[in-house]
């Protein structure tokens, strides 16, 4: 029950950090569609970390095995079972975990629930537990394609503490930068002036043993209009629920956002037009979603993550015996900043959520005579 | 598939809002409980447009029936079904529908979908469709209070456009003020000198024939630690996808929110302290959710509303034939801010979720030999 | 939870017997599609108690309203509810049901799953619940038919006690009857020999206040090949399902059922052959599902109903407060035999599943580039 | 969508006859309940074929890895995979697979489904799909025995073909009769003349290259009051969907099943009885389910299976390119008679639904105040 996602492209993910490894099964896939597993190792390699001096330095590989649901390249229209072992596991660099709560991890939330906790690391509220939704991800945006030739997904991180891209610079990237641009910045911003400010203020973080967060921004092209349902399954309210499922995420804002409740109405409202024998709007303050449904332009939101909770600083906290105590990590491995390897944690569960309408869409299509 | 919510407390909406009615069923309630239909309406008064002379002058009287599920104030543990009759139907009002494609509003993009719209009015896409979700709020909120005495939500109009109650002002609210006290303010704003305010803003928007937007501000109290799960159906998760269900949203964030991103990891860690015997937080940056399970304290959250679509300020549209005209409306009934009649939607949907997760958790509660 | 059915094509039924009404919503139907309300009142209409002197005489004008969903003839992609206002109320009737748990019925179990039972009547166990599956039945076959032009589902009384109408003529009803000529037989068995010595045993049993059961046959056809799936919702589990849900059913086979257990695999297997372009069976032994898809042979499956707990005879039992007792009931509408009103409910059954998997296949169907 | 079942205790089967291996994942069970995989291997080997000379001699280790959701024998409220590998494949035995429509089997329509099929044995319509069932099926066990520890299922071979235990002795069996005791029977049949008569059938079938089928009857014993639903999911509904969903299943029936409606109502109404303080019943013609819900008797249940599908037999089918042909396997592993192996599946997927229904009870059960 908790932990499967979508309602005809259904995922569900396994595994702890620290147990045999992590991975997810995929069902509600047609049968005989192409799909490459290459595309779903590139994006693991993207979500993996150790990718620049920033990141944390833990040397996963993280290969995808295919266990099921493929043969020559064609899904078979069973269920795909996608693993990763997990291989560099140092159950001592998380002895802390089994002595007392960390602050703003979910060590004492978890042990509320189960009753039990994983012995080493988070278990399934590791950031390894994402492994599963980024290769499902993977295969999401391989489906899309195969009905919607044009769509595409790109997030970047748009901002880091104070610092962001500024808007007029961001406005150019939402129509034209492509994933492998986004790839070419240490941080995953491509602005290249941003991008420099913001791995100093990752680097100076770092040094003083604390963490950073900030807000990517994501992208969706070439969706369909007519996406998404009316009531409680809105494309928004689906994109909100799947991002805010990600480890460290504080807040979602599609289209104006939060700055559009500063508008009036006659500022805010999209005006129609033709575009060709298109019907399109003038501006995209809706963000690409009308009452839940995509209207054909760019989709666009915003994620906010919080600082990571793992630092190098002394804090208080209570012990598992009850006892308030102070807690400063002796080592491990850990990102200051995890927005640069979330961003393909953000693009995967989009692409989940719009996978899932693709086929919900397809199923209830209105009848045509 | 597109009109339910919930996995084990499910409730399912139904009509149009100029159809004979609208309604919901709800599933999922433990037979022999206490349930007072007075609760349930009033609930709906706060809902009901009318409330003061900012809102719509629509005189709904919104009755709600109980066909089904109840026996002298008693759960029998079937569905219940709560209708609301349409009683002030007035299809001329909405003429406009069927020639034009409102800007803002889901006439597109709903024909989009089903390749027809209902003759008047929003169909399903209208405000009218959270009657529904506010009487199954009404009946969530007793459902959980008979498990968490201590349990409530409150929610309040925390801005309008520019204007927002201070923090120090908002942070004692959060964790004094009742629906009692929020509801004596005309715009739902606990603070009387911000409200005064808001009226103005408001009251300018109206005599413009403009619209403004605003955020929600609303806080949980009493739920007990280790509700949600810690994969995709955080708490934070399904809270974000329950309001942005809501019509008119535009973004969510919990706790330190999009703030959180701007501050450092040792800022935003909520110290763990013993209050009494019980393990809390010394701040709460968290919002009350730590990996996607509450923690005990207060859960925080905030929802952006975009302004109103219907103004009455000519705009560029396109026609259903396909032309670029002007559009503004002849006349109608509509708010030229939605926030005061929003705060129980907001509160009804948190509702939802909570009473969803109690009852789930009591199924996967730790077994206790 | 419990009042749902179907994935896609979802109907929920809600209403007990001597509340308001019973009723059903619909969720999951393409827009813009016909649909005939006259129709939904046929299949209600012979699903109604009182059509011949062998049913109970309640007069139940069960006339259905559509509350939603639908607007001049055609559906509008929201939910439908569908409701039938209970008229002809006798609480007195139904005094017993206060003081004892009556053999045979839900009273005791119901009592021990919700800690209370309706005071009058079966509440959600009444056959009085199956009006909203009956309705959905009559929209489902509607869904199906814009699909696929030649499908059609016909049930009959294929024996009452021990007398059931003979292999030969069966065989050649099951490619030839349809519901109108079933409707003509009093006890809706199209065999007239055999419909009036069902006649005779139905009244002998109501003479001596006792009851019978039997066994319905129901046959599918124009189904394309390919519904299902292949693993747990396999067409013939989901088709026990749904007549296995249904009051008073003890068994359910498809096929050769039961006596093909006593077959050798060289008599049972179907022989494919070619039927001009199509690929066919000889023979039907697999009852159109193969390997839980339907293979294009006609689905042919039977369902065993019990008989009527509801006797004239005292029977011992136990009371409320827990004493042995003997009962017999004072009076009340009972029918002797359920079965010729069981046949719409069976038909209707077998068109959620159809539908729903139609759908299904909808969305999942292989992509052809 | 298609490779899930239960709402709750949620299980997902993934994998092919002839891929990598095959798994289980099962979501929905409560932290730090106690789990022996050494119960899970058990219950699989029972499964396994190659136990007698009469089953087939494949020889599968079957060795199960438990790669997610345990930590020192408890669980850590996440879902476990089981997962088993493919050791023993032998492509060529299956070549046929590759060019005609096998009789009986899903060759043809799962290519009308999908618009491929495996190139190997059966995909995910092998009887080895199955082992993720089973495996799940001893985790369910273990789960209701936490909750219930009177609890138990027991399952054996009633018939093969004409022959059948005689009723006296297997109403002895229901009460007493353990797995151990079945197991000791090559052919799963407890009563050991019965048993004997059994395997010269089986023998005989095996000379002639052909097969039979049989029934099996299953006893539910320790089940709480209150179970299912009195709707769609009533719990006799929920297990024939169970079983049905299992290969070659043909029919279903409980308690009196088709034999009761031949009875008359006061002959088959089971009389309420005070059993020391409990209520109970005199006899147990309802199986044990009453309206949906379990009644504290014995559940009692049979299910029918098909003669095996494939023989070595010439038989009339089609070959890919749409010729007919005659076909007769080469050779290859196969079972003459599965109901020995069959039974492990039927107490499995009796075990996945009485597991479900614990849960769901759990949420719903009525509040005390």
């Amino acid at each position: 029950m908790s932990s499967s996602f979508g309602q005809i492209f259904r995922v569900t993910t396994f595994g702890e950090s620290h147990g045999a490894g992590v991975g997810v099964v995929i069902d509600g896939i047609p049968g005989n569609m192409r799909l490459s597993l290459d595309i779903v190792q590139e994006w693991l390699d993207r979500r993996r970390p150790g990718q620049s001096e920033l990141t944390t330095s833990r040397d996963e590989s993280d290969r995808v095995e295919c266990l099921s649901g493929t043969e020559n390249g064609r899904t078979l229209g069973g269920p795909l079972m996608l693993f990763v072992r997990n291989t560099n596991i140092k159950p001592s660099d998380y002895k802390d975990v089994q002595t007392v709560f960390r602050p703003g991890h979910a060590d004492y939330t978890m042990l509320e629930k189960y009753g039990v906790t994983a012995s080493s690391g988070g278990g399934r509220s590791s950031a390894r537990e994402t492994i599963g939704r980024v290769a499902a991800g993977a295969v999401a945006w391989q489906l899309i394609r195969e009905f919607h030739k044009d769509f595409d997904i790109v997030g970047w991180v748009h901002s880091v503490k104070d610092l962001s891209i500024d808007k007029a610079t961001e406005q150019t990237l939402e129509s034209t930068v492509t994933r492998k641009i986004v790839d070419q910045s240490a941080v995953r911003c491509p602005d290249a002036a941003t991008s420099q400010k913001m791995v100093a203020i990752i680097t100076q973080a770092k040094g003083a043993g604390d963490s950073v967060g900030g807000i990517i921004r994501c992208v969706i092209r070439g969706v369909p209009t007519g996406l998404g349902e009316p009531v409680f399954d809105k494309l928004e309210a689906d994109l909100a629920k799947a991002v805010m499922s990600l480890p460290a995420t504080k807040g979602f804002e599609i289209g104006s956002g939060f700055a559009g409740t500063k508008m009036s109405g006659s500022a805010h409202n999209d005006a129609l037009i033709k575009r060709g024998e298109k019907i399109a709007t003038r501006t995209n303050h809706s963000g690409g979603v009308v009452g839940g449904l995509s209207n054909g332009e760019l989709i666009t939101f915003n994620v906010a993550f919080k600082p990571v909770s793992t630092i190098f600083i002394a804090q208080d906290t209570v012990d598992r015996s009850g006892r308030e105590v102070t807690f400063k990590p002796d080592g491990g491995r850990h990102d200051p900043c995890v927005l640069p390897r979330a961003v393909p944690m953000v693009e995967s569960m989009a692409a989940l959520v719009i996978a899932d309408h693709v086929l919900r869409h397809r199923a209830l299509a209105p009848f045509e005579p």
